[in-house]
């Protein structure tokens, strides 16, 4: 697809869980890069990174480093991206970030490769990915829209630990290796216990009581969908999983959907794949999704009382919630001549 | 309060998770039982059980173990309490089951002491106790009926493994001692891994796609609270806790509530306590109310785009999830006269 083109790749937040899988990815995908910088804060600086067979030592993410590449991926701090992406810009290249900090920006496009590919071309160098749940909650709500028009959602998340990057990762093993133990260990990372337990708190709480990742999910999708009223109505919880997110998911759809058509909507929808055989108990969970790019879709159903439909997704929140999602967009880029 | 009455107690299932719990229960709330006869399908008849300080031998359960016993407690087998309960009632005992064979009999009351206490007037010798998961959600919607009026209530569950009884509880120990040991465990309760998942079934499928629990959930509220036309849309979750059930529920009421006069009227409602500081981010998880009666309810907040109103609630379905109510009930059979 891309053979002729070659790609200097820049990688903040190398040594971090999605900055790893990224580069994982780049292997995976054949993605023509002809330079790979990975760059990361002071802490992880010198360090290396296995890529294609070599070591690659990681370089420290300040303004210089970015010269000459074009495409730097941020997977770091949001602090980090506010300071150097548009360094990024400022030297011709194109800041793909995963971080919060410009996915509300009216001048920074928030993309899902599947759902509003054509956002990329608004471009001014900086280019957003959604938060790891809202791709999940995007990628099953775009299928059903362009099916039957759609209302409204109210979403129950139950999001793996590894949303909260390696240390919730490290927070949930410690945990478990403790209570094997018959020890507690206190929570650190998150505001409870989670091995064992359920936290209906993801990231921090706002004035309203609702917490940052509830809003994320709810002024993303809008932006993401072009639907700047669409009412999501939402509940994120944190749940004992290493990797993979669950959305547990009513629409209200502007014409009424048959499960059989919506099931058929999602199946022909690029990057969904439906599990959803109740005689056989199938359906998808998060064991079933992880290293996976695909978003798994199961339980549609009509709502026993009213025309609206449950379904049930589960997707690689380090992958297509994150690191796929990034390359796709670097992918969209070269497809439509942004780099090259 | 009942000092005066004495009361002959059955135990049906007083070797499992609920049945120990049960035991555990009457000996605390210092219930005035005059004799305690355990009882048991034929596997575990033989053993014995601890009850305020002797080891006492179960007896198999069988018609004739009734004689002479004011209330008799199943906590086994649906096909147990099939069989065995109208036994009870023949033989002028009361019957409190806690399986699901009962419930939806017209003849049968189906109670959650403080919220309909009047339905066990109703009975003929046998009463239902709700699955664990509706007595979590009717705690918390019948304070909202009573302050606001109830339209419609989406609902989100996560519950405990223990739900599914002693052998939920040992699946997944097992499971996550094999995962510590980099080893793999094959599923047989559950449909799939439980440890380090979650899994959109409780129980079994029914034809419409829909989980035997979750129709539970919608059937048993609108017999609960004399509400046949309540809408209930819902969706039940397996996740690897412990105990303690956990439920998102979004409630439209007739009249807009605020949520501080909400978390008022939850407050003072009997069995419930109102756990909701965002600013501290305290909020009830599982862990919180592992061997508690109350329901724990928090998150209360209105819904971003509407005058619904979401919360959390959370009950360990060991105790008010079953065997308190189930020992409540026969507390209330006393008060009301009913036994003595």
């Amino acid at each position: 697809m891309y053979r002729s083109k070659e790609v200097r790749i820049g990688v903040v937040g190398a040594t971090g869980a999605v900055g790893e899988v990224l580069l994982r990815l780049l292997e995976e995908r054949d993605f023509p890069v002809s330079e790979l910088r990975p760059l990361a804060s002071g802490r992880s600086a010198g360090s290396t990174v296995p890529f294609r067979g070599e070591a690659i030592e990681v370089g420290v993410a300040r303004p210089e480093s970015f010269e000459g590449l074009d495409v730097v991926f941020f997977a770091a701090t949001g602090e980090l991206s506010l300071e150097l992406a548009p360094e990024v810009a400022r030297r011709g290249g194109i800041a793909i970030d995963k971080s919060n900090t410009w996915r509300m920006d009216g001048s920074v496009p928030l993309v899902v490769p599947e759902v509003n590919p054509e956002a990329v071309d608004q471009h001014s160098g900086i280019i957003a990915c959604p938060n790891c749940t809202t791709i999940g909650c995007v990628m099953a709500l775009e299928p059903i829209r362009r099916a039957a028009g759609l209302k409204s959602a109210v979403v129950t998340t139950l999001q793996a630990v590894s949303g909260a990057g390696r240390d919730g990762l490290e927070e949930l093993q410690a945990q478990q290796v403790a209570l094997a133990n018959g020890e507690q260990s206190e929570p650190d990372l998150f505001a409870a216990p989670i091995a064992n337990n359920v936290i209906p708190l993801c990231e921090s709480f706002r004035d309203d009581g609702y917490s940052t990742e509830e809003v994320k999910l709810l002024f993303e999708t809008r932006k993401i969908m072009r639907l700047p009223d669409l009412d999501v109505a939402m509940t994120c919880v944190r749940v004992p999983v290493p990797v993979g997110h669950s959305i547990a998911m009513l629409i209200e759809t502007e014409r009424p959907l048959d499960p059989a058509k919506a099931r058929a909507a999602l199946s022909a929808f690029p990057g969904v794949e439906v599990i959803d055989d109740p005689a056989r108990a199938h359906f998808p969970t998060p064991a079933d999704v992880e290293g996976r790019d695909a978003v798994l879709v199961g339980r549609v159903r009509r709502d026993l009382g009213s025309d609206r439909l449950w379904l049930w997704s589960v997707s690689d929140n380090l992958r297509k919630g994150a690191a796929t999602n990034a390359v796709q967009v670097a992918e969209l880029l070269i497809e439509r001549g942004h780099i090259g």
